[in-house]
């Protein structure tokens, strides 16, 4: 399946280092990641999807594809700013949150809305969001809920 | 000033007491209500506003302006679906959230990416968002942050 | 009702004074102009609405809603960018097209999709667009499609 | 590169083939093929260029990845309705449009915005769109004009 992964843009190498295990873990079962494109988590995961052959998709808020980090194998364009944070949950079939700040909060309240099951390593609490201590116990839970 | 207004769309009572009487305090002071236009703490807050002769604003997710609550003075259809959410938030100087789901969630969000000053009345908790207790502690508190 | 009015940025004397003149008509006969907020046949027609006391509406690709000319009296920002061309039109019940290059004819073709009437002048030429000669003709076209 | 093909949703059996051997051409020279991912020429230029083991990817209005055709292998949901025409063109080096109608025209607005190199199989005319005979001429120019 694909699954969205939020978070921080600006983040510490232990956040670094969560992420790029989750990008490992989401590979090697097969799932696409889909994140923002960007910097930080969005980052970190694909970089660590990409290193264990995962499929990666980046959904950018400008207008050139060139924004996207170097481990986004389909970068997808959009020029509507942070309206694109709804596009990042909407095209995964599940959600996991690592960090993150305000852009990650509306991404939860996307998760929410378009009723995507949700994890979250270490970010915010809202009732839709299984918080969870490892990105393995992560992709159990969303797995868990969508196979 | 213009203050968006976001919150539950399916209200008890109470709530709707709690938002129409905002809309009022609102238009006492001479703000300007931004709303997505729709049903519950939406159409509450735009009713207490135009009670009192406030202006509002309601910028809708569907194609089409009729959908808006007979509150809205000036109703913008949009068409594009929940990405109208940081719209919402984007066209107050100040937010206050009541109540509310994952719609509202994700306009605290982008109340954060935007940096708007943020007062919650019984909603959810976040960094940014200052938890008040009535409508008045409400607008006073974004008043004392923007003006 | 609202008229949309779509246009050049970048425009000549002449297409500003015909732009005033339609803005001057709208508001004599009591309609709303909606235009994308910004500069050319968009300022030269606000400002000529607002010189007969017409209501004028900006909605602007930024983030900014100072972003907008002086004669807009509600801002609305987006902040999608490009993708706000189709917002403007479909903010108004009929289209006036005045001069105009690339963003004026996406926003006819958006004028098309949501079917509203639309008059050109001096613009594209397609299927649904009426070419007229005269601010006046332009305003009788599409009240007489939409009254 | 990647190619948008923009075009009609209802089309006559002529213009269908016209735009499964565009796909064709275009999967021969490793070209991917972007479009709106629903029926009419986005589906014939699709089905064309998986044909001949081109990639496919189809930016689509609605939330529900499954709307796209099958010919899509990379589907993106946007839920932004008619604002996802801009995407589409966005997210290709060059467009080719075949046929069509106002969806069509929005996209080669967006095509001189974005200022991406247009040719055109029997569609409108406009100043930056370079009218051609065939999908092998429609190729050849906007190769011409990127590489």
């Amino acid at each position: 399946m694909r699954v969205s992964v939020v978070g921080g843009s600006r983040i510490d190498e232990a956040t670094a280092d969560t992420a790029r295990e989750l990008g490992r873990v989401l590979a090697d079962r097969d799932h696409t990641v889909v994140t923002g494109g960007l910097g930080g988590v969005m980052e970190a995961v694909s970089a660590g999807a990409r290193e264990h052959d995962g499929h990666t998709i980046g959904i950018l808020p400008g207008y050139d594809r060139a924004d996207a980090n170097e481990h986004v194998e389909e970068a997808i364009a959009t020029g509507i700013g942070h309206a694109r944070n709804g596009l990042v949950v909407l095209n995964g079939d599940a959600v996991v949150a690592v960090d993150g700040a305000s852009g990650t909060l509306s991404e939860l309240g996307y998760a929410g809305i378009h009723d995507r099951p949700t994890a979250g390593l270490g970010t915010f609490d809202a009732p839709h969001v299984h918080a969870v201590e490892t990105p393995t116990d992560a992709v159990d839970y969303v797995e868990s809920r969508t196979l």
